[in-house]
């Protein structure tokens, strides 16, 4: 499929050896505890065994509508860690796993169990609530995974049968429905299900769902008329809440549910550049610049309300009430990452490496088997960690996003080699006709200095195009020890060092790494006369069992001098930030609620962590933003 | 009825003539425009001639189980409006009323529009959720308030009749309900049916209610189980949410509804005394110190929450989403009055005070036609006064407060005579067997002179006691122009003044009344970092009109010097604050959500309105609480 738009293209997983001190032992923790305890917990809820379809009306653990995504968004995780950790009764399990699941498919296609056991009178009756087509996605992109991973073909198989049979049902034709699903998620996946067996009518469906979305009369109406109901009884109250209000091409504004939201536009993504339309990117980029622009937290958590887990208005970014579903993050990156395929432009990168840092990495324990839904960016002390969620969308969708980190590092276009994110890693990949090896080394993001190291057989003509972060003010890159004036090889965020390599060269790249005190925009209510603290991609906070109680009355003076130290025994290994701060003595408040006396105030040392490392010991409140006078 | 416990009988509204430039003009437009807007709106809706119970089902504007209570509340509001400026016609279309309602009342005494026209057979089916005793309890406030003010019998025959009936239906008795009313209300209102009537069944059916409360097994999940529904299913979820959780005298929070709430501590105070019970005191107390000190807002304002309209956690009082009802903010003055009868405390009187200049008088627009429901302390610009409301309890109520004013200001124990608050009045009361009028003078709350004038036949033994406000830091007094020494004469916040009294003394108190600036516990989380302006009673806040949009942004210098100024032309006249204060200018962020370079900011002057007479121009923000530093 030819396209005008530039596309750069990711390294897949098995190209990247990921080697790490920071991100590999969290992806050995991933490997290790998380998606074992994932599969444990769908094992016990029944999610497992309701592929089995053995469930009746009366007994308990009734497949629930969702449940079919939590399996497959498990079997995803577990195949992408599979493609870079072979492990055989890992893979034996995923085999005999997919065959309960091909043996649930029905004969005309059909494959979802709450829809085969529970009500197989309500199949495609509500596509607006239901996630059928959601769940159908999922099993897509778990499909497409286990595919890439093994090169066993039997699930793709059973998921190319399901989506025959989606495809027959919806259209444009006489007696087809003419729907899309109120969760999107089937959109991106078909395109991956092209991309994996070549078959257009994939990415044709897929085009098919997005290009169908909001038009009049509305689909989710019409089919509300169908079931008896009335339309104008929408329990959401408005088809934003499902980006379906207005056709996609007419959308600028990241409206209602969060996630939702991300994996339609990333699909619209794909969509740009596989039909090469500049329309469908133009939304994409428009959307995407509000969002990160007016509606983003400086956690890269996106959704700032839990009413519509979704969109509020511009600059309407509460701390305490953050719904920043995890989730929703992860649909950022997943968006993000399309648009910096298209255009390698840094600000996607770091819009990308801030929520991956902060916004997803905040949404597991240190210890692998518990998770946040929602990432508050201050707390009482309520929110905890938990094991388990009746609506578990997030551990497994973290699970698969970490098993697939080596996707984000690296991106190819012609002879233009990309490092996004800078991770510890070896890439291998064939470029201007010759293999390249290409090593880099970092105790980043604890340190700024990164060295990258080429091995390769011949001497080879390319560009090696590095990041600079947006958050770097300073710096200086070194080839074989010799520093390159920078200013002349930046392009859109990106130091282009075009050369003929061999074997044995070596860049240092140094980003400095000071403690910003970050603002945010006048209009962001609750940040006014606070700062959040960040080094390198790192947001920091602070907790209770740090620095004591009343975290909102800290004050940090805005000359004082801040201390980065690492501690090796803290939460794995992490550098706190450590300084003075003011705070007002309680005792002299006795029992009066508000006075105007001069406030007495103490001085303490206060200690912050990284913002992904909190809830991780104690309960107890938590603030990002801290006051500054 | 003898009592052990202290108690002060507040001057009734016909001893009191009101005659105040601050005042004087609002109860003119509660009169003239507020009590017959309320009229209008309850006649074009509906409620009015709902009493003539000609509706059928079918029919629009079915009477919903609230309604009575508003018209209820319209006439205690008209009856207090006659009882200070008696007007025919008004007195005329009461009484056409009142025969209307008379001739509603079923042959058993039953009295209630929507469970005699719309659901007959749900009479008493759900205490819990459906307001039947508080419409109960309002129909039986307006009689009382009409029999005071007409001298007439018809109404208050009527109730009585109607609590005649409830008497027979609730009680201990086999074959009684032993029920109560989810909203609290009827309770009070039978203690002024007994002090009205002097019959005594009336206050034990009080004590009853109130005793019932909250024992096991509990009454609501009784009647749930009777109507078929599991009580767990409670859509409250919580008996706090009604202050039935537990029996009224272990309470020691205040908790749930803040409006039900404030109701029933208002009738364990009304019982406390008539049953001189200490114990139940004590609860009040102990709930009353809680709430003043730990969840009120500096406005008066109590209920932070939307969610069940009232009180959450201590110290949670968030701004821009405060809920503070209106008619919780009168209930707090219901309340907080009587536990003033009881122990003469200017602690009382300054809650009073506060909730009535700020947090009640935020209800209703200059203009009296128009409302606010909630009183939040933060605004973007969304609240506007409304017209009407479907759930529209707080005109009503607004109205009946204004037009009882004259019951706030003055009380009397024994010799003792208490001026709780200082608007220009003359009171006629018999002290010591002598009749006694006192004339009070001021410009009162701009300005903290206060000047009393004695008039008496006789010469005359009492103390006044005039209220020394917690605001205040320091204040002084002549009698005859002579400076008396204050400290000296001050028991709990009043300053005594005991002496034989002879027509034209005049006594002078000299309030200071300089510009606070008020900080809040540092609990408080909102605001930190922030204070309020509060002169005298007022608190200020700040309009976008004056001060143009991000008003969380501005920036107060602790040492600015801060300017009072009387704006004859201003919101029907008040003296604004003003000064200097910096906010970060908006150009050089353009697009930038986040940055960490040193803000650039701008000088602006400000100006700061009495929070009352906000919005009450343009639509836009507001603040209350602005940063200082």
């Amino acid at each position: 499929m030819p396209s005008l738009l530039k596309n750069s293209i990711p390294l897949s997983l098995q190209h990247v050896e990921i080697n790490d001190a920071f991100w590999s032992p969290k992806l050995q923790v991933n490997r290790e505890v998380t998606i074992p305890a994932i599969y444990q917990r769908c094992k016990e809820t029944g999610r497992i065994d309701a592929w089995k379809l053995t469930w009746r009306p009366g007994q308990p653990r009734e497949p629930h509508v969702f449940w079919d995504s939590d399996v497959a968004k498990w079997i995803e995780a577990a195949a992408h860690s599979l493609a870079t950790h072979p492990e055989a009764n890992l893979e034996a399990a995923l085999d005999e796993l997919i065959d309960t699941i091909a043996r649930a498919q029905q004969p005309e296609g059909y494959l979802n169990t709450h829809f085969t056991v529970v009500h197989p009178e309500w199949r495609w009756k509500n596509l607006r609530d239901w996630h059928e087509l959601y769940c159908a996605g999922h099993l897509i992109e778990a499909a497409v995974a286990y595919f890439h991973a093994t090169g066993k073909r039997k699930f793709l198989d059973t998921v190319c049968r399901y989506v025959d049979h989606i495809e027959s049902v919806f259209g444009a034709q006489p007696g087809q429905k003419r729907g899309y699903d109120g969760h999107e998620e089937i959109e991106l996946a078909l395109v991956k299900l092209f991309q994996a067996t070549g078959e257009k009518r994939y990415l044709q469906l897929a085009k098919y769902f997005v290009d169908e979305r909001g038009r009049q009369p509305h689909y989710f109406d019409v089919e509300a008329h169908e079931r008896g109901e009335e339309p104008a009884s929408y329990w959401a109250k408005t088809h934003e809440y499902t980006q379906s209000h207005i056709p996609v091409r007419e959308q600028t504004l990241p409206v209602g549910h969060a996630v939702r939201g991300m994996y339609l536009y990333a699909a619209m993504a794909d969509l740009a550049v596989a039909y090469d339309e500049v329309e469908l990117l133009t939304a994409c980029k428009c959307i995407w610049q509000h969002l990160v622009h007016k509606r983003m937290y400086v956690t890269g958590g996106i959704g700032s309300s839990r009413a519509n887990e979704g969109h509020t208005a511009d600059y309407d970014l509460p701390n305490a009430t953050a719904y920043a579903e995890t989730c929703a993050a992860i649909g950022l990156v997943l968006f993000t990452q399309r648009l910096q395929q298209i255009e390698p432009d840094a600000a996607y990168a770091d819009v990308l490496e801030r929520a991956l840092y902060n916004g997803c990495l905040s949404g597991v324990a240190l210890s692998g088997d518990r998770f946040f839904y929602e990432n508050p960016l201050e707390s009482r002390g309520q929110q905890q960690r938990w094991e388990w969620h009746e609506c578990s969308c997030c551990p497994p969708n973290m699970a698969r996003l970490l098993a697939a980190l080596g996707q984000y590092i690296y991106a190819q276009h012609a002879n233009e080699f990309f490092v996004h994110l800078y991770i510890g890693s070896a890439a291998q990949f064939d470029i201007a006709g010759k293999n390249v090896k290409l090593t880099q080394q970092s105790e980043y993001p604890w340190n700024g200095k990164i060295i990258f190291q080429i091995e390769s057989e011949h001497e080879v003509d390319f560009t090696l195009a590095l990041r600079i972060p947006g958050w770097c003010r300073s710096a200086e890159i070194k080839v074989n020890g010799e520093e390159v004036a920078l200013a002349p090889l930046m392009q859109k965020g990106y130091a282009k060092l075009q050369r003929r390599w061999r074997t044995g060269d070596l860049v240092e790249l140094n980003l400095a790494m000071p403690v910003e005190r970050v603002q945010a925009h006048p209009q962001v209510r609750a940040n006014c006369g606070r700062i959040a603290l960040q080094r390198g991609p790192l947001i920091y906070g602070l907790e209770e069992i740090d620095n004591g109680k009343n975290l909102n009355d800290l004050v940090l003076a805005s000359e004082e001098k801040l201390v980065v130290k690492f501690e090796p025994d803290l939460l794995g290994g992490v550098s706190v930030i450590t300084g003075t701060a003011k705070r007002r003595r309680l005792a002299p408040w006795q029992d009066q609620l508000y006075r105007a006396d001069a406030a007495d105030t103490e001085k303490i040392f206060f200690k912050a962590v990284p913002y992904f490392s909190w809830a991780n010991r104690a309960p107890g409140e938590m603030v990002v933003w801290m006051r500054e006078g």
